[in-house]
């Protein structure tokens, strides 16, 4: 397996999309040298956006913790999360009354309009349901797994409700050793025990893609996808999504896929980035 | 869909196999009648056995639960649970150190032996697991869902060590409507997670019945698999694991399927039993 | 569950999406008085687009098999396929050498670039498979079953390059009680036994929804999607799909959804449409 | 990963069960110097079973294979195929009637009696199907897939009937670079399209073992599971199954397991086998 450089690879693209987790940071924070990075994405021009399995809050919320951590490149609109495609979905399809939901109150927040309420599975009362329009499912944290998990299942035998998941990922890392189970392994869970088809939004499905393109035709003129690179860290959502939205695309080595691992990884899923970078930290 | 009376049906056989919740029991205790049953079989000279995929109790246990419920006739011997397969498991293949479980502790006790200590996974300390040599799936009930799943992912990431899933039920009724999630359905969950193999035991799997059949022929001579009649009210576990195994069987509608989806179940699944059954309950 | 009338439906939309198997046409060809629904369409306005799994042929080919059967209203323009979203992977991704395909001659050629030249699996030499670069699942038609699936196989296990499954569907109907297996069940096969992911086109992934709805943009202006109606006749690809995609959703009762099962179809799934309708057709 | 000796591993134990294919044979014949690992185990008493995922002949023709082949050990007595089990399924569960079958007719003849005749799905007449009680999958040769399969389908959508997988196997080697589809993976795709439960008989299942370990106790009293080793080239089947089955076992690397990717599945697999060994053939 051959390592590229990462600028001397996206030097020949116009727009790059970054995975967060695993390729902007990790589990301590923003990776060191990261906004060398972002410098020469600005000097040479490049346009770029954050596309990223993440419902747990807002785009705004989202650049705000990035902010604070010390990079100010990363605006709100740089950013294409799946709960924006989330809130897409309840707007042209539900629309008014109440969407149960498993999360932060914080994740559901954004989610709310002025005719559509949220409302914590925990605080359903499972024999008035009849108001219960959709139910999501944002993050594995927020909410008591023992009771809420098993009020949700008995939720879903009495309304036949449009079920979306927004966060497809099944773990992520909390240290360098520990992983933690992520919303999208519950959603699993649950679709095989009630046995209905869920509506999942994130990598590697092409709607986030999409919205993250459609922001740049909105720009000035349709940009090629020979001009767009992603690079992510995970094979199964970030690279294949990528190739099947017709990008190149550039595995980095920081995160969910070990160096050692990648190899054989690639061989075995048959998933195959245009390149393996080991970061995306240009060190200058 | 033609129901059949079980008296007439049973009266054919020698010996039956019975699942005990949703066909003896159900959230309420034993079914009203049951007893009529247990003194016909017992009048008629029929050999019976319980097949129940439980391993949160030892066989003794669950013959006191019927006894405290006014069943006499249910006698540690008659019962046949996977937590005994789990139990032989372990004393043939395990044997020494530390099993880690995730249970009550009652459910746990049945499994330990001079040489074996079991451990909850609450009480596993992740940077010292070199003792643990294996991990038992019993119960939903005894541990918190929100840290100990977690924990037990990241056991299994850090050991490659048998993982034992005592119990393949995916849900079990807890009131008229509502249904809790059993350990079936999280062991899926965490096996997709790590991407291993775990060991099953439980209907519909063969070694159930087998230890089942055993134990007949240690009476007095061997039974042919013709005289004995399977019932049970789950097609997927006792009707698949019955027919598979070369039994008659029968489909009782007091459990997880209703009467008014018998029919339509039967079809969908191509899981076919002899006979269908409104109960096992003798109205004399 | 309530029948809508079809056109007292449609009158609320701009644009109307078509499945063309069982909604438009079925084994036996053209529905009969679906020229009335085409009439009305143009006599109202309104804009339409039939979006299929299909990769037999090109949109060229499918729109003159409209023609001979007598429907003039369905130009190449207006027929979006999954065969589309195969040959622009091919065209972004692949772009040089040869890619081995299963199904017919006519459904390859219409992949083919002077820079990629396409060759049947029956004649690829597995001793010397260096030069291909891509394999595509296009028909069930057109090879071999017996040699040429599992030489399928042994070419995924010495090239690791990508597989691309331009129709999902598992079966279609070929006369008023019988199916037969389409490609997207092969796939499911070979990917099984192979062991690696494969990138599908069709209904219900999104970009076949995309690549419809950018057509729309660059008429006059973009549309939104309120505006838009998804009309098929199979909950999992066209009605999943079109909800997804935050379009209003008919369910046709002319194809693989009987009136009888509708209604249970809808319930065990969990996949709503918006309406359901007895036909397209609008009898006049 | 340490690699044992097999003839000082299996002289602990009193009983060794073989997988046929990889271990004692492969594509090319009987392994070389495999005789002399029969003279030993006959020298030293140890009794020995053949347990494999075959159904394309009966025990007594198996046993005549192994003898034209030169080897005069292996008494029909001595084999456990996946067949038996198929046989005594439908001796116990269908006996009357037809079963239509995929395999040879040879396949098909060890599956006869007076009163259950056979027929090949190519003879099966679609429009008269009201005497056909079960189906069988026993061979992937034998029929012509492209017509064959569809047929199969169209059976199953017509008739509710018991589906009988007697080989669990997804493919098997034709020479040292290739393999072939096995009728396990035709099996997975028909029940997938047809959406009913078929009854699988074949290693990893518990009841080939089961078949065994009776017909040992027949001999000359119980034997003790601690007391037989399983020996076998495949983890998901022979290893997964032994460990399961409560007996230990040796990983053979002359078959599906090739040595230098032993360890990376036994670890990414989770089934551990007891010992590792690169063959079975003792070198005197």
């Amino acid at each position: 397996m051959q390592l590229s450089d990462f600028k001397a690879v996206a030097a020949d693209y116009k727009v790059i999309f970054f995975d967060a987790f695993g390729v902007l940071k990790n589990y301590e924070g923003l990776l060191p040298g990261i906004e060398n990075t972002f410098s020469w994405l600005q000097e040479t021009g490049k346009e770029f956006y954050i596309l990223t399995n993440d419902a747990s809050r807002s785009p705004q919320e989202l650049a705000e913790s990035y902010y604070r951590a010390g990079s100010y490149a990363i605006t709100p609109e740089r950013i294409i999360s799946s709960g924006m495609l989330a809130r897409e979905y309840l707007d042209l399809k539900v629309n008014h009354g109440t969407v149960a939901y498993l999360g932060t109150p914080s994740s559901a927040h954004y989610l709310e309009t002025p005719d559509l309420k949220t409302l914590p599975i925990s605080e359903v009362d499972l024999s008035d349901v009849s108001d219960i329009n959709a139910l999501v499912l944002l993050d594995d944290e927020g909410f008591d797994w023992n009771t809420d998990l098993n009020k949700t299942v008995n939720l879903l035998r009495k309304r036949n409700i449009p079920v979306i998941v927004a966060n497809t990922d099944e773990t992520y890392p909390v240290s360098k050793t520990r992983i933690a189970i992520a919303i999208g392994a519950v959603a699993e869970m649950i679709e095989t025990i009630v046995g209905k088809q869920f509506i999942r939004f994130g990598k590697p499905d092409a709607q986030l893609f999409m919205f993250a393109y459609e922001r740049l035709e909105h720009a000035d003129g349709p940009v090629s996808k020979r001009d767009i690179l992603m690079v992510g860290d995970t094979l199964r959502t970030d690279i294949l999504g990528g190739n099947k939205f017709g990008l190149d695309t550039v595995l980095a080595l920081t995160g969910n896929t070990q160096p050692q691992d990648a190899e054989i990884q690639i061989r075995s899923t048959g998933i195959i980035p245009t390149y393996v970078c080991e970061s995306v930290v240009i060190s200058e």
